[in-house]
């Protein structure tokens, strides 16, 4: 909750985002847990339809964990002509409408075309149905396009806030700078090739010490495979250094037992 | 329900799916939506590790919402190094780690890893932490890299089962052969650029009989204007044959009321 009006101003000065419009929602748990998920998302414009049970509603606030911002700045509309009426480009999640001529997309294609309207400057909209029956075709009408989540086909029913999580999810990702992939090296950093170097070299001399490396044909390639293995495991300095401890505790310990070699 | 025994076939059929391994989950409700967004995902897999209200549990039975088939197959483990014992390809899921030095990757590359590894004939699995406090270091040595989901910084918490749907839906979209964007034509198909041609021509000729292209000079870029509306709308057949009648109609109407030019 304390990260809550710093969100709104973050997100808000970061330009548009998609309003999510409940479409005759049943139950308030519902519209409580689709209010976390756009948080998650960055999302902030809650836009109800005759929900079921009136607005406000105790039972949204009481499983909205902490995303009240959204919930306390929700509109409510009689009709979803209103409800759209300021916007350019509004998607419709749907099971595959049937009767209906319209561009069906994945999530993930709707989400660059909404990132692409925003970017103009248009405002959107992602609208959501009723639990039970979801979005009817005059529904449907308002849409510029419909989003099929291509799930299990044999299993694919989502509840209300699954939905509005996954849209949201990949309205974000679509203009997401997290890199793909990075090493978390903690205070310590990724060692360099002549810290790496070092070790591997004292490692070699001292397993030459101890006759590891038998028949001695062999130590080209042995050799190698052990560089492959430590060069693979993005040692970082403070690692490495823990293993340079380990050589002298092995060879101490070795010594300790009254070998020498 | 009805659907459960053909998908558990059709996805075992289809290659190897990651396992998803709950360490200490809390609350039988939340299992049960986990089996849910498995379920949703295609993945039936499902490890308990020390569940804290022991198992089988009622409670998970009735959140699963039909996905009874991974709530029977569940498998209980009391040491996480047993439930990863078969597994060649681990990711865990968590908020950064302090003070672990591991590979962190976005959902999207770790399910491409997965996949990657699974086409290698490689068996995965994704951990999951306890609802309140999450993964511990000592639980994340197993794991071969983390998956954090970039979500609203001030604003990331997800309950468990959201988690489970979003690395699931990445590694289901990682393989998923869905066209991004396809029109849904329902019985119609696309009109050929003849049967748009028609229409546009007979449009055109009835506003030249009704004098509405003036002043003259703009009559081409009019009539490309209407070209380019009728283009982009990506008309079915069977809707050209409406808009012919509209042409029609509006004729009819106007002639209806005596006017005749």
């Amino acid at each position: 909750m304390a990260g809550t009006d710093k969100t709104r101003a973050a997100e808000l000065a970061s330009g548009s985002a998609p309003a999510v419009i409940l479409v005759a929602p049943q139950l308030g748990e519902n519209i409580g847990m689709v209010a976390r998920a756009m948080l998650n998302c960055g999302l902030l414009d809650l836009r109800l339809v005759r929900p079921r049970d009136g607005w406000p509603n105790p039972a949204a606030e009481s499983t909205a964990s902490g995303a009240l911002a959204v919930i306390e700045g929700a509109r409510v509309y009689e009709r979803l002509a209103d409800a759209v009426a300021g916007l350019n480009r509004v998607y419709a999640t749907t099971a595959r409408a049937r009767g209906m001529v319209k561009p069906v997309l994945t999530p993930r294609a709707a989400a660059q075309e909404l990132r692409a309207a925003e970017d103009r400057g248009e405002e959107t909209g992602l609208l959501f149905g009723p639990e039970r029956s979801g979005l009817d075709n005059d529904d449907l009408t308002f849409a510029d396009g419909l989003v099929s989540v291509p799930l299990n086909p044999a299993f694919s029913s989502l509840n209300l806030a699954q939905a509005v999580l996954l849209l949201g999810y990949e309205w974000r990702m679509a203009q997401d700078e997290t890199p793909e992939r990075e090493l978390a090296a903690g205070d310590s950093h990724p060692a360099t090739k002549s810290e790496l170097n070092n070790f591997l070299s004292r490692l070699e001399q001292n397993l030459d010490e101890t006759g590891f490396f038998h028949p001695v044909e062999k130590r080209y390639i042995m050799v190698r495979n052990l560089r492959n293995l430590f060069q693979r495991a993005e040692a970082t300095e403070q690692e490495l250094r823990t293993l340079h401890g380990v050589i002298s505790a092995l060879r101490g310990a070795k010594l300790g037992k009254g070998t020498k070699d």
